[in-house]
């Protein structure tokens, strides 16, 4: 990274960008250069310092490019952020610099054909509720909807609630174009489409800053949200699968979480028995019947059963406000000694391998399942939680799963690569070249940036 | 069958109906007796002089209720139908008698949660225009859409275009409830829920008279009707499993026919060059431009991209009418002496067995493929059009598929076991025992029925 050496007048640089809103009050500069880093202890560590110099929130995509304009003119390190929800440190600025707060890019155009173009800011529960009642949905969302932007969970993550029927963003079809401007004395606003999105997706914001996005939407269904109880997971996850691979009962949330997990929802637990796992799904309400039949039939009991009017009307915790991410949230607002993990069991036989484990680890890794399509199968993902003790019992524990055949998403590791592929993309490294010459934006997160030669 | 000893009165017979409607005219009676048997050279052997006495056509449930005492008082039998667009005699009368013609209990109620309980005569085609203004369209439909009635598919029926999403009509969640009058002295009204429509789905109509069904119907989407090419089958069969299991592309079809089964398609004859395979697609407006991307990279060509208004607009013949059955009537319509095959290719290597055997047959067995899905995985299903020489031959090459692990569902046999599950449903058998004790309805189809001893 080619940093200016001589330090920066932050207060001269926020006059030199004009009535761009800044931010220099130290407090609310390190609080928006957070994330929810701190899932894992390992990240609690490494990143406790990290803050940036100074907050920009630019209220459209002109502003981007004169923040991008001052910024490499003075080789100032620019860090783009959303809603700060993600888990890995994706948003935080190791070397301090500009976090550029994109809420303010929230405009939605009017969809056509299913397809929304969108600013990278706006909020995906707000795009869920100004979608719904012309017909559409989010195809998939994270657990975090309710704050999270649409152009950090594209840039930060990779499914969610919703995968079971569409797979991952990265498939395509979900992701139809992106604008992105570039990092450069003059920058270029390029217009990805297709395959091309895949550049900046799940990039951390380390090649390009998206301003708006165009994103293909679900038809918008009634769903219902149901909490189920078994007093046996093996039973659960049996159920859970089913489900997941019911052809008939349209579904958008299929997760399992046993009674070590279960233990921790906090808002569920005056209904849960001791001992009871949890089965957490969003079920059409046509098809709501023929689940509950299934349910009967496989020995569960309904827990909990909410229209999505009543959820706003009662303001009880959402289903997937359960799942994914907030599953290990929920279990660390109880106790701050857990992390989890996150993985995938391979196919198709993944439920005798999901029991070998649970038995194998007991109470030090209570399960967690997400079901999720991956080409056109059902797919097991897993985010066991963790009782922490040690880095090294915790990679211990990733080793062993490894050595089963288990694909682990290293959470506790701010690496791009070392969370996903552990190799760089190369179309994202080429990108970046082409996008970032100097190595400006999100720097040190891009492994295979950092690894070759600096450049010119 | 008790059928009565003395022969009956007919036109005193249709009096006794009063303001029933009936039809006694020979041509016109024969006309309704039929349906598309014609497909097998088989069954157009077996069931050339198959025709009713008379056609009754109520106009509601009542009148069913009336008919069926009329009936029953006399031991008279009644085959139910909708359009008579099946094609293994399923509504023909092989012991004549009265064909009972539902088209006259055709209301539509008003859709609840994307539930909509509807008439058993309602025509598909109708379904799906008077619901899709209201967001909602049939979950799934066979290529005869534009004439075929609901209770007729339910009945006769098991899948179609749009089972690459819900998979088949008997799996849970699609079928959610049924009205079943029962033929005996006092007609009962049964309403079967859930599990329990599969009694007299795909029974023929032999155990009960369907008048109303429920059925869950799919959020709309706007379709294009896509009509690709390729030189290569092999190439464009990997292509189309390819778009069956890309979770991210919205679609309703997924068909393959090689260019021997292609060149029968003669809407299309201007647009396919001598020896291309055809694939034949419905896709999401939406994800039109990543399917065609994806045709791009595997080597195939547009050949025919129409909106559904376009259709409309320009009387084009929709793509699904050269898919599943019509596939053979195109070519039917052209050379008399084509039959075809129904079966299930084994997963999930399915692809290569359909290479060997496109290359064993060659052009004897010119390729037709459905990709389905069952029990959450992609299918592939095979119609396969056959140059018929002799039974001999083409049950020679129904065992030499079945050799080769391929589910062969019988086309060419009229008797419900035989051209499905190889046994009798014991739920159907009892269902039949409990809702027509004399077996007055579409007598001669279930095989396992007419093995047991006669019932008092």
């Amino acid at each position: 990274m080619n940093a200016s050496s001589a330090p920066t007048d932050w207060p001269a640089f926020a006059e030199s960008l004009g009535a761009i809103p800044t931010e220099l009050d130290r407090a609310l500069v390190r609080q928006k250069s957070r994330d929810f880093y701190w899932y894992s202890p390992v990240l609690k560590q490494q990143l406790r310092g990290v803050s940036a110099d100074i907050i920009v929130a630019p209220r459209d995509e002109a502003d981007v490019i004169a923040v991008v304009r001052e910024c490499f003119a003075r080789r100032i390190p620019i860090t783009p952020r959303g809603a700060g929800t993600g888990n890995y440190g994706q948003a935080m600025p190791l070397h301090g610099g500009v976090v550029l707060d994109l809420i303010g890019l929230n405009t939605l155009h009017p969809i056509l054909d299913g397809v929304l173009r969108v600013g990278a800011g706006a909020k995906l529960g707000e795009i869920e509720a100004r979608c719904k009642p012309l017909g559409w949905e989010l195809r998939m969302f994270p657990s975090t909807r309710r704050t999270a932007t649409i152009g950090g969970f594209v840039a930060g993550g990779s499914g969610g609630i919703g995968s079971i029927n569409f797979g991952q963003m990265r498939e395509a079809g979900t992701l139809l174009a992106a604008r992105v401007v570039t990092m450069e004395a003059k920058p270029r606003v390029l217009r990805l489409r297709g395959a091309e999105v895949n550049r900046v997706h799940h990039a951390y914001g380390t090649n390009g800053i998206i301003t708006e996005l165009e994103i293909a939407m679900a038809p918008a269904q009634s769903w219902m949200d149901f909490v189920v109880a078994f007093d046996n997971f093996t039973r659960l996850a049996e159920f859970t699968d089913r489900v997941a691979r019911a052809d008939g009962i349209a579904k958008r949330l299929c997760t399992a979480v046993d009674s070590g997990a279960a233990a921790y929802l906090k808002p569920l637990q005056d209904k849960l028995r001791a001992g009871e796992s949890a089965g957490i799904f969003l079920i059409a309400a046509q098809s709501s019947a023929p689940f509950e039949d299934a349910l009967d039939r496989a020995g569960g009991r309904v827990v909990r059963r909410l229209t999505e009017a009543e959820i706003e009307s009662t303001g009880a915790v959402p289903a997937y406000e359960f799942t994914w991410n907030h599953t290990t949230l929920h279990a660390l607002k109880v106790d701050r000694d857990v992390t989890y993990l996150q993985s995938r069991f391979p196919g198709p036989d993944y439920l005798d391998l999901v029991a070998r484990v649970a038995e194998h680890y007991g109470d030090e890794v209570p399960m967690h399942l997400e079901f999720i399509r991956v080409d056109g199968e059902v797919a097991c993902a897993a985010l066991p939680l963790v009782r922490y003790t040690t880095e090294a019992r915790l990679r211990a524990i990733i080793a062993d799963f490894e050595r089963r055949g288990i694909t682990v998403f290293d959470p506790h590791t701010y690496v791009l690569e070392d969370g996903g592929m552990k190799q760089t993309d190369p179309e994202q490294l080429a990108f970046k070249r082409h996008a970032d010459p100097l190595g400006l934006l999100n720097p040190g997160k891009m492994r295979g940036w950092d690894e070759q030669s600096s450049p010119a």
